[in-house]
């Protein structure tokens, strides 16, 4: 009796988890963490007319929701001056690059990206079979010209960056972009990931024709929206591509609730500055706490702050250690040079206040080799 | 300035919608349907235990939803008495089935289903490259001796039953599946599809070991709960290929309001025993509004009738068409001979009051050539 013929691909790739969810090292402690500062969630949440668009949902749920998605792409259309067939959405900025990975890449065609962005990029290059090659970071941003050069170097299919750039909060002016995309080479797509462009500077998000067949965007409501719980993600690009997806999406994937909190929340510019502005704050508080330490906060374009700790990964990684057991769920960016730094989400007051209190407790730890 | 470089499999593919939602056609219409019994939903509503808590979790929506699913898990596993890790939830059984595909199906690898079976599990294997086997119906049954036979020969790796069956409602006895399993080819997993088993008799889902490597099943929260909107499947299987899908799917898939939805509603026994009974009542009143226009309702253990209008495929889709221009939300078999049948789900009284007064007149148009 034997079970599933894997085949070689399959067999070979790891059983893993991008992500550990803060759930499951609060088990493991057996305590809740006092402050969830690690996974730059919007701990400031949704709009309040996208909460009551949730709970209205329920008398609707044994629906299907509408796989056309109108309303919500209505919405999202008024406010990115783009066409619906300019759309498509997936479940989170992760399936929707999950299903974009998919239209283009092969076991062993080649796709570029940085040394320490967004792991789940790279997990579903590697599910696909394709081949990562990676670019240093450049003084804590993501070297565009470098990561196009390698591009053309390895003739990748895809090149991948995230403006503001996660895990260090950095970003590139838009301008920056603009210019740069003269150096994409042909056939490669640029994957512009701008979920924290809504907290970043303006002229952040290059102008680019939403019709240019190099460049697909991806944004999510799961940031500056405050819904990472609703799995909204989405693509923009020139239609061509994005008719694609409907060659292997899943048709029905996107939840009803989902989409009512969404077209809710598009619409709710005040609830957005509101938030924006709290965030600034709390940005602004981190780096005062990070300060009060020795410490130096990176700038920011983004929801969270990148704190320097000032010597190499395993006094990060031990700084890191010391806030979780002390209840302050943080994250920090995986390789060398970035993984000096430890990664804080823009948190409410209380949390800051834990965070205040506990920095220095984990840093003189770290310090004692504890 | 060139494009996006397709593999040839995704250039090939067609761009398609496997099911075209009500929502569209309305809109074609420039009119909303006066009875939804076209999706195999379930109008007769989720528990309202569930209803209350997608709408309390609008509160918590700004966190990722726990991607260990233990709280769910832990509700499902008392239910099914299997272990959590035997369980792997996909974004509607659409998406597990997705995900179960991509496990194994390399572009020529052989997989068999029935002719006119679901075709959203169709569109996947196609996505990926797969070849379809498909076997025809025998008395309106799926033939799993047939299925089982061609798996041998093709050397197919999967092979999908649906029981209950989607579109005939027909059905087969766990035991006759039990029985059965001897003559599963070696090294080919059969795919249970099981969406509709709840609405089924006693003794229709068969009792195969969990463990048992040559059996993945497929449930969801779309039908008998009544939450095709929160787009919640799973897939229920041995633990080697329920660890596999940690390879390659989308980790925090799952929304949070789905999440605390589901849990309510697998402890709601009472809701669930309501509503088995409103769709058994209705199904019965579908089979006398069939009788009265001299039709036959085929025996069905789902939440829908399939009516056989004793024609021909092109009078059963004028009787259909028929249906939707005068309201009434309808879907039929893609496939002769299954096409002679139009499929009406289990609706509210008042819905199946508009079949009663619109069936008897879509007839006469079809049977007029209208």
């Amino acid at each position: 009796m034997t079970g599933p013929r894997f085949p070689a691909l399959i067999r070979e790739l790891p059983e893993t988890v991008p992500f550990v969810g803060p759930e499951l090292q609060e088990r493991e402690m057996g305590r809740p963490f006092r402050a969830r500062l690690g996974a730059n969630e919007n701990v400031f949440g949704a709009s309040p007319r996208a909460v009551e668009a949730i709970c209205a949902s329920g008398e609707h749920v044994w629906k299907y929701a509408d796989p056309s998605h109108r309303d919500l792409k209505a919405a999202l259309c008024d406010k990115l001056d783009c066409a619906p067939e300019n759309i498509v959405f997936g479940v989170g900025i992760d399936g929707a690059l999950g299903d974009f990975l998919r239209l283009l890449v092969e076991p062993g065609d080649a796709v570029v990206t940085s040394a320490g962005a967004y792991p789940t990029f790279n997990y579903h290059v590697d599910g696909l079979g394709g081949v990562l090659h990676k670019v240093p970071f450049r003084d804590d941003h993501e070297d565009i010209a470098a990561l196009f050069a390698k591009a053309a170097e390895v003739d990748a299919k895809v090149v991948y960056l995230s403006n503001p750039d996660n895990p260090m909060g950095s970003w590139h002016a838009g301008e920056v972009i603009e210019a740069a995309l003269a150096d994409l080479p042909e056939g490669c797509v640029l994957a512009l990931d701008e979920a924290y462009v809504e907290f970043a500077p303006e002229g952040t998000a290059p102008r680019i024709g939403v019709e240019d067949p190099r460049v697909i965007r991806f944004r999510t409501f799961s940031k500056a929206y405050g819904m990472a719980g609703i799995r909204l993600g989405y693509a923009i690009g020139a239609q061509p591509l994005i008719r694609a997806f409907d060659k292997i999406r899943n048709h029905f994937a996107m939840n009803g609730p989902a989409q009512a909190a969404a077209q809710a929340a598009v619409q709710d510019e005040d609830w957005l500055a509101h938030v924006l502005a709290q965030v600034d704050d709390a940005k602004a508080h981190i780096a005062e706490i990070a300060a009060a330490s020795g410490l130096t906060a990176l700038p920011s374009a983004t929801n969270f702050v990148t704190v320097d700790c000032g010597r190499d990964g395993d006094f990060a990684r031990a700084v890191l250690k010391g806030l979780i057991e002390r209840g302050v769920f943080v994250r920090m960016p995986g390789v060398a040079p970035l993984d000096r730094c430890i990664r804080i989400s823009a948190g409410r007051p209380e949390e800051l206040d834990v965070l205040a209190e506990e920095l220095p407790r984990a840093l003189a730890a770290a310090r004692g080799g504890d």
